[in-house]
């Protein structure tokens, strides 16, 4: 039988239709939520996410602005910049764009965010949108064994402390497995859920898949390939080609976590939103 | 092979010794640290707890105080209390025991604690205690298998955090199994350590652990026994007679995990007192 392809961009259009509606009652009852992006130097990586970011938010109908300081910014007027969106009624959400210049402390500048405008901090995006794609896909982690392969600060830490709370879309049974791992075909083989976020190109090998398996492939890594204009092409952490073949699903890069990522971004704005008509 | 007892009270008084020598240091660079409890109400317990930390304190020659506040305190009062020992330069450790009562809000009452100063929070003790008797004790978690049965919030997941990490005293592939675990004990007879801590009398039985594993058993269980004084004993959450028989190294309860957790509370103190020079 052949593997459910988890179409990403599919459910990241449905989340959106949820989200018009929301945000349709908050703006009936006089909010619209509020996106501010704070971007310091000129990472072009940066300047592009913030970019797509302010984009998807004008075409969902958030108000969004976005901060530009410069590279050698002081860190003090980065946390008063921060200290200013953050007593700002119409700033629901608040994102300091990393990676900062090495003058500025990143853990400061993530303390400095008032927890309930941190849209970026209380559910991180590419975490919550594993979990949207796996419900919304009928694949709900409860109960299951998953097993993470890959411990970042972005990823594998939050994912894992998200999948094994005891509440709904999660109460599973976790895993996290690293470079330190003695046998990670022996973790990855025994997964119901496998999620792979190494950052390593196609290391998840169809012999360390269990058959049945769902796998969700949160890597993003360019390989060489000559017959593409660029001179690359964009492949997961997933021998996706093999793996599909004995799988029930797997999502795809590109096209599976990857367009999740802003739609949960909204998704924490209306709902930072949300919260600020409630106290 | 008769299997290492590892012993709490041990492990706990060699951290004590290290401990003055460090506090040594500190006095004669003009600082005493100092640790200040908050007790909110009359929850006996809590006063025991309170208590045994302040005699800990004393007996090692930190300056400590307790505040007590009536169980009626609104929130902001206890609030305002914990805002006076943020500033105070004193108090170098902030305690704010639970349970609070219902009208404050515990998230609240942690998140105003100072995180130079939240001793509770920044190595949480009962964790760091397990991470220290481990390694104490000659069982370095670093490339092995952990399987942790339990994911409370002051225990499992907060060990999981520190387990998985890659530092030093760490490095482990760590797994959280709970009550929806499909099958328990799959997962702990693969664990080459195995954290006990889900509150549950004896329920890790000989059957659930591989030979040669490493035990550490973090429940505190009271079961009724008519030939006590007081009518009952205390057990962990391991069948520790049986599984003591084929482990190369188990904690036992009590004289394990226990005399741990007041060490830990009194290194975070002296710890934060020496980071409060660096600053």
């Amino acid at each position: 039988m052949a593997a459910q392809i988890i179409d990403g961009k599919a459910v990241a259009d449905r989340i959106r239709e949820e989200l018009r509606a929301r945000l349709a009652r908050l703006v009936s009852s006089g909010v619209r939520p509020g996106l501010a992006a704070v971007l310091v130097g000129d990472n072009p990586g940066s300047q592009l996410y913030v970019k797509m970011k302010g984009e998807a938010s004008e075409e969902m109908g958030l108000a969004h602005w976005t901060i530009r300081m410069p590279a050698d910014t002081p860190q003090p007027a980065l946390l008063a910049e921060v200290a200013r969106l953050n007593a700002d009624p119409q700033v629901h959400g608040i994102l300091v764009q990393q990676p900062l210049p090495p003058q500025i402390s990143t853990e400061a500048a993530v303390l400095a965010v008032d927890p309930r405008k941190d849209v970026d901090c209380f559910h991180p995006e590419t975490p919550a949108g594993v979990v949207e794609l796996l419900v919304r896909s009928g694949n709900d982690p409860a109960g299951k064994d998953v097993v993470i392969a890959g411990r970042s600060n972005i990823v594998g830490k939050p994912l894992a402390a998200l999948l094994m709370q005891k509440a709904p879309k999660a109460n599973a049974t976790v895993t996290v497995a690293h470079s330190a791992t003695k046998d990670l075909a022996a973790h990855t083989r025994r997964a119901d859920i496998l999620v792979a976020a190494m950052g390593a190109p196609r290391m998840i090998t169809a012999d360390m898949v269990k058959d049945g398996a769902v796998v969700i492939d949160v890597g993003i890594n360019r390989i060489p390939d000559a017959t593409k204009k660029s001179g690359y092409r964009t492949v997961g952490d997933v021998d996706f080609a093999a793996v599909k073949e004995k799988v029930r699903a797997i999502s795809p890069v590109p096209g599976g976590v990857g367009p999740m990522t802003i739609a949960m971004l909204l998704s924490n704005t209306v709902h930072a939103a949300e919260l600020s008509l409630q106290t």
